[in-house]
């Protein structure tokens, strides 16, 4: 009995940042510790002692007081932030109870269909932060590819939808628009947003930054005006402007998704059932009633054959629909990059030259925002069906989208961001004659980032050639910038080791 | 380009134990940090500047330069290990390319059957740390009760058997026994190893220790000998003794089974290929030639039908036959705890009964291991087909048993371990006159778990009545023993609340 107590801890705040799972430090010698014969990396419930909210974390087992003495419970920063109890608070530590929706995981596992209240349960589970990363694992493969019928991707994208805050613009036509990803260069949210706002429609667009692209969207427009707003001035802009072009800001709407995603990406899991769940349930969260989908497909792209995108289509369409969601899905070519810039700053670029209708704009980043535009624009009743791109091209021209552009930005407020491009340049030439065959959308990517994109902002590629172009050997293909020279090595090594871009025989 | 450097970072051992997950710390100001885009829980693969061995780890990003300074690149226990370098010596960190054999798991989850090469190529990407947590377990979800066919869990148990070090004891015929778990005090392999080594059959058994349940083998061998040798004395001991009751150790024998356990243990999967492949990959790298697996079933236990039962049993029999053990399976009646104490000394106590032919000796445990020990004996040529049970139970009343088991502990050395019972003591008692229907072999493992076993060797459960037993009102139904007060308090709290008895009503 001597030396065995059940006392309350010390919290402690542990300065590591383990994102998105909340570890929990206790030393060796805590009595604690040994008598409640905890592993490492077993799952413990803290709580304060005076009550309130408790978190749940994975333990790790502490030999240095320093770090946590015997005395003490250590939290790393995202756990001790949810506690909300300040540093020497006493708090207990128990085994936490596994969530009880687990046993739905594993009944699907087995093979089962779940239900509505199963998603439900999980995804609240989720939020709570009462699963594991390995829980969450588990549940996306259990459900990934073969695993998920339509009728569960459709149950899954309301229980996420509902899981969080949902916003209510009070407007009958709330439009907005979503890619899938995976072309370097797509900036069209940029041009869509003001020719669709100058027309007077609704559409306050919030978009992410780049998680493994050189560029987001936010990224990108972080170079022409702030994009990290307080809520209450971002709605302001939207009521005044119809539209913004804004970080999403993470955790708010479908909040389970960002959870999520923190076990997706590193596992690459990107099956059709959780991408139309995810993508649908953010914008079913943001309030939106009319949506485009552009899906890219080509041999480098997300969606590599026409079978691929018809089915993925289909599965927006079905959850679209019953989710009461206005839906048009678009397949696009996504054989290349779109534009000529793949970083935040020469993206930017291109974007403002389509705006100022410059002879020198790219014409492929162009002729695509106007084609979506387009079909947004159609879902307004008093547009003609077939009358959108034309729509959308007139206000292109004649200068409206600019104009609403540099609205937007005033509104959000000029960045303190430099727009120059990195001054170290390197030029990747042809080695032969020939024309342009292929061009590596992943290859052009990894090449962007590693000069420096996103974080560096004027890093990244300049494209001069696309498909279908003739060159001479020597010729330069595209230039690559950085503004530090480590990165800049690596960069150009990449790229002296596969161009990314082949020519026909 | 100023002050931005890809030079090597010190390593420093940080004194956290974060059980088989390789964790690696640097501070948030590190250039390396900020250059390489790196995110917390990114994968990253750290080398010694003079080369040698990489370690691959999951990163953990850090404010506290007393924890990680800037110039600094920590490492968690196991990794520092792994990598074999001192502190301060220079090392450099990269992005972790995904391992090979992920593809794999990808067309695994897709729903396709992988082939031996794949089943090789995983496990050894896993053995060699290259697995983060979540990677090992899509694998495991991926292959787990629907997904996995028999032919390849036969892939995935050679896979595992030859993915470390193989015993090979230059014997004709060495026996093995194994329960697949779940059922409380069933403590036959100390009545059986002496039995069979008696017979002077070779059967060298290891053990585990417990992990969820309140005693395993080794735990309880512990309270009378050592049972934690090096592997030469161990050796010795099995080629004087035909026998041994040691404790396994970990990670030498199909290495990737301890891996994979610290992520199928915390998830709970247990599907029946993962069970099969684990145990008999073990078996066979410890060089068992003929092997008897106990199937206990009952409605609280592992399995909980006939028809489950049969079709594990097919399973282990058709694995068997093909990585050429002599495999028998027996499916035993797994209704209630087996013996009466549950906790490592009272288990041990039962045991010695039963080799001392003590009047009090429980029934069902001599009666379950003299079975067991039977058919092992028969798989011995001379011994006739059905005189197993006669041989044994000669063995074990002419003393020969015990006079093994003496030998047995006298060359392993006898323990530093207290042999008593938990001080204090409380008795549950029966609420009503009736006999007993049910026990619940889940619950009253919960309960000597709480009261301390297997960390506390006295504590536990020391069973009174047994199914089909007639009680009155008041008479006792067990006892829990504990060493502390704490976990006495909190043991018989869960029992008042669920005692684990059933009556008839």
């Amino acid at each position: 009995m001597e030396g065995k107590t059940r006392d309350a801890l010390r919290l402690r705040r542990v300065a590591i940042d383990t994102y998105k799972e909340n570890v929990a430090y206790l030393h060796r010698d805590c009595q604690v510790y040994r008598s409640e014969g905890f592993q490492a990396l077993s799952k413990v419930e803290i709580s304060g002692e005076a009550g309130g909210q408790s978190v749940l974390a994975v333990l790790n087992v502490v030999d240095d007081a320093s770090i946590t003495d015997p005395g003490q419970l250590g939290l790393s920063q995202e756990a001790f932030q949810q506690l909300g109890l300040a540093e020497g608070a006493a708090a207990t530590v128990a085994h936490a109870k596994p969530p009880t929706s687990l046993h739905a995981v594993h009944r699907k596992i087995a093979g089962e269909r779940l239900s509505y209240a199963d998603y439900e349960a999980i995804t609240r589970d989720i939020v709570q932060h009462r699963y594991a990363k390995i829980e969450m694992a588990a549940f996306l493969v259990a459900c990934s590819e073969t695993g998920i019928e339509r009728d569960e991707v459709l149950h899954l994208t309301r229980a996420m939808a509902t899981g969080g805050e949902q916003l209510d613009w009070r407007e009958p036509l709330v439009a907005d628009k979503h890619c899938i990803g995976g072309i370097p260069g797509n900036r069209t949210s940029m041009l869509v947003v003001p020719i669709v706002a100058a027309h007077g429609m609704f559409i306050p667009k919030t978009s992410s930054r780049a998680i493994t692209s050189p560029a987001g969207t936010a990224d990108t427009m972080e170079v022409l005006a702030r994009v990290e707003l307080p809520p209450d001035q971002l709605h302001e802009i939207v009521r005044t402007q119809r539209g913004c072009l804004a970080w999403g800001g993470t955790a708010r709407l479908a909040p389970v998704d960002d959870i999520l995603i923190s076990v997706e990406r590193p596992l690459s899991l990107d099956s059709p059932g959780q991408l139309v769940a995810s993508i649908l349930a953010k914008k079913l969260a943001a309030g939106a009633t009319h949506l485009l989908i552009d899906i890219p497909m080509g041999p480098t792209a997300k969606v590599r054959s026409q079978a691929d995108a018809l089915r993925l289509r289909k599965l927006f369409e079905f959850v679209g629909d019953r989710v009461g969601l206005q839906l048009e899905v678009v397949i696009t070519d996504g054989q290349q990059p779109i534009g000529r810039g793949i970083g935040p700053v020469l993206e930017a670029r291109d974007v403002m030259q389509v705006l100022e209708n410059d002879p020198e704009q790219p014409r492929d980043l162009r002729e695509k925002a106007l084609q979506l535009a387009g079909r947004i624009l159609e879902f307004d009743p008093d547009v003609r069906g077939g009358r959108g791109y034309t729509l959308a091209r007139d206000i292109l021209e004649s200068g409206r989208a600019l104009e609403k552009m540099r609205a937007i930005i005033d509104a959000q407020g000029a960045g303190d961001i430099a727009r120059k491009v990195g001054g170290l340049c390197n030029t990747i030439h042809a080695e032969r004659d020939g024309s342009i065959a292929a061009i590596d959308n992943q290859q052009m990517a990894r090449i962007a980032r590693l000069a420096g994109a996103p974080m560096d902002k004027g890093a990244g590629v300049d494209l001069y050639k696309k498909i279908g172009d003739k060159v001479r050997r020597s010729e330069p293909l595209y230039a690559i910038h950085a503004e530090f020279a480590a990165d800049f090595a690596f960069a150009c090594e990449l790229a002296a080791h596969n161009s990314g871009f082949a020519l026909t025989p």
